[in-house]
């Protein structure tokens, strides 16, 4: 599906738009290619963009000191992607947005996102559901990294991004859920069915 | 403050009703009181009212299979909560709601949210930028529970809620850290003007 149907489809799940309305809407987003391993955000950048993914595979990062990375999401088609803290409230990047695989992108600028949503109250509706989404699913991992060990978080994780094992580096999997590289080898090993 | 002012600085803030609007606005919460201890949502519930906290504390918690809590979100003066994930997504409670101290709370069911929201494009607005801030706050907590040793969780803790540590109990600060009562203890001592 090319990227503008996709995201028709994408927004339509949410509220209905006129045709006129979606072209509109449309319009307002550019179109970015990037190549694996590419960066999108930096950390100290200005930010003023989200992103949905068309195809390809984003994740979003922090590196600490110690060079240790924690992955906060990963974003896959029809995911939206950014560091939304830098984008609401026009502060710094204090995460990295790269390029797992090449990927196609829309790009949507934070004063545009403004302008539209108040033009249209449907496409206010449909970012507050988006957020509104975002929201459950962050407040989900947050109780899910508090609670559950690495297994269950392993487990929860296939059921989330279930594309993700053949897509995915192993040591961003495991970047993701915490753990070491091994202690992930060892759970794969043991899902495996014999 | 009363209750009706107090909600109304509050959207002030982000966006600008009219009298007549706000009137119709407020005329959609309920004013509920509950005592210290009372339960507000319990795990297995229906959910479909969130709440606008005028006085008092909350907490939103998880308790797992071995009777181990895990503290989300406080929420005092000002601040909403919900099982948001049950009330949007009509699914029952996976989390409890319960009062630290008396409150005084200002209800409103998701379907007025939503009819409200509706009807009036500046509600939809307040609560899409409600949400925009919650997903933030919620991924920054993530991000600062993956990455941050204790000591940086409880200093941030104590800039995010500055009456927090004269208000909650010791044991509740410490489940929100998910460390012990004896490591917080050691935290406080270490961190007093000597």
């Amino acid at each position: 599906m090319d990227a503008k149907n996709l995201l028709k489809e994408h927004v339509s799940k949410i509220v209905t738009l006129t045709d006129e309305q979606f072209e509109y809407f449309f319009s307002h987003f550019k179109t970015e290619t990037y190549k694996k391993g590419q960066t999108i955000i930096s950390e100290g950048q200005q930010v003023d963009k989200e992103y949905f993914v068309v195809s390809g595979c984003l994740k979003s990062f922090y590196v600490n000191d110690e060079v240790k990375m924690y992955i906060l999401q990963f974003a896959m088609s029809t995911w939206w992607a950014s560091d939304y803290a830098a984008l609401y409230n026009k502060t710094k990047a204090t995460i990295n947005v790269d390029c797992i695989s090449d990927v196609e992108i829309l790009s949507l600028s934070n004063n545009d996102r403004e302008k539209i949503c108040k033009e249209i109250h449907e496409v206010e509706h449909f970012f507050r559901w988006r957020t509104n989404r975002g929201f459950v699913a962050s407040q989900k991992r947050l109780l899910s990294f508090m609670n559950n060990d690495t297994k269950t978080r392993y487990e929860e994780l296939l059921v989330l991004y279930p594309a993700l094992y053949n897509t995915v580096p192993k040591h961003l999997i495991a970047a993701y859920l915490g753990v070491s590289r091994e202690t992930l080898s060892r759970l794969y090993n043991a899902s495996k069915p014999h």
